[in-house]
């Protein structure tokens, strides 16, 4: 029955929001001298969420918005050093290395063996390639697919432009707002593996548990018996 | 003989740095205190070119130079209000209006009745959406490419993808280094259409005008009587 299966990356097969956690932990400790570190994070959030327009996801969009919500918040006598600091802890999220989430290795060496595989990932065109070249996991994989945005309408283009009908397809991946929820909107599969912590960006309501439309899994290790029995 | 046509986007169908550089003049004016212009601008191609590894092309990480840069040279003297100048700067080249360049429309118009057009463009994946997405031409073109670097395996692949021998293929752009070494260097066939000013990073040096293995245009109108002698 299902012929395609697309994965998300961050978050799906490798950390990723930790090292956005991370970063932002750093930053509210920038920023303890001007401003309480709860008040630090809406205010990126914020900052972020109205950049994002003009920004789109990924990396060298978050630390701009880190640079200038420490503009803000201390009312500009934020210094050279400390926005170099900021400068730093984006740069070593850019290199960190790629820790592969637990089950991910054998599940995709199971699965490429039935099935055509993609990644579907939004976000920096330049830094998720980097990424994916550097997982080692590109061989496992069809296609990749780096998107600006994961919304109704990228998924049924992307499955027209590969011949692929929605009643083959399956989405796997970690946010319910672009892996899950626009994809059984288009008449295909989902499947969501939650990651230990989801950006408030992401967060989408439950479905009604009684009429879920999608397959939970605690991790991608369940995939396989999940796809084989569909 | 030719069947598709690839347009680079940026400096050929649209201007664009004429952005760069207006951002640049102000940059080098808002640290003028601190260090002569010609150093500035020598210092912030520097750090460009060191960053490249980890930002790719593209405005964001552009702005990230500029603010790195301005840290260094000022000694971190600089302010938060001075940086604040440098991403609303940013900010403007993102949001600025698309100018096309001369003949654009009515070269579009004429070539997609006899041929199909490509975009090929570099950088930002969300920028050049964006970008593509206003200036109105999108529907003049079957497929639209954002890839993060232009070299020969690139259009190898591309070319592959859509099934197009490098016989039948034209690639029209504004940079030797990316519009046209590498896509006559895989057997296809590339003109050359200067735009006012080149970024230090596109210029190659130019082959042997006699043995000229490209075509040298003026300017964009001259594509289709081009493409239709030869």
């Amino acid at each position: 029955m299902i012929e395609t299966i697309a994965l998300d990356a961050d978050d799906t097969l490798w950390h990723n929001e930790v090292h956005y956690s991370l970063s932002q932990d750093k930053f509210a400790a920038l920023l303890a001298p001007y401003c309480a570190a709860k008040a630090v994070e809406n205010k990126l959030y914020e900052t972020e969420m109205r950049n994002l327009r003009l920004f789109g996801y990924g990396t060298k969009g978050f630390v701009l918005s880190m640079i200038e919500t420490a503009i803000e918040l201390s009312d500009g006598r934020i210094g050279g050093a400390e926005i170099r600091q900021i400068i730093d802890s984006g740069k070593a999220m850019l290199n960190a290395d790629i820790q592969l989430l637990p089950h991910v290795q054998e599940t995709l060496a199971t699965l490429c063996a039935s099935y055509k595989l993609m990644i579907i990932t939004k976000g920096d065109l330049f830094d998720q390639e980097s990424k994916i070249a550097r997982s080692g996991l590109a061989h496992y994989f069809q296609h990749i697919e780096i998107v600006s945005d994961k919304s109704q309408p990228t998924y049924k283009n992307l499955l027209a432009k590969y011949g692929i009908k929605p009643q083959h397809f399956l989405m796997a991946g970690n946010s319910l707002k672009s892996d899950v929820l626009p994809v059984i909107a288009i008449g295909a599969k989902a499947a969501h593996v939650p990651y230990q912590i989801t950006w408030a960006h992401e967060t989408a309501p439950d479905l009604d548990p009684v009429k879920k439309e999608y397959y939970e899994l605690e991790h991608l290790g369940q995939l396989p018996d999940l796809v084989k029995s569909l």
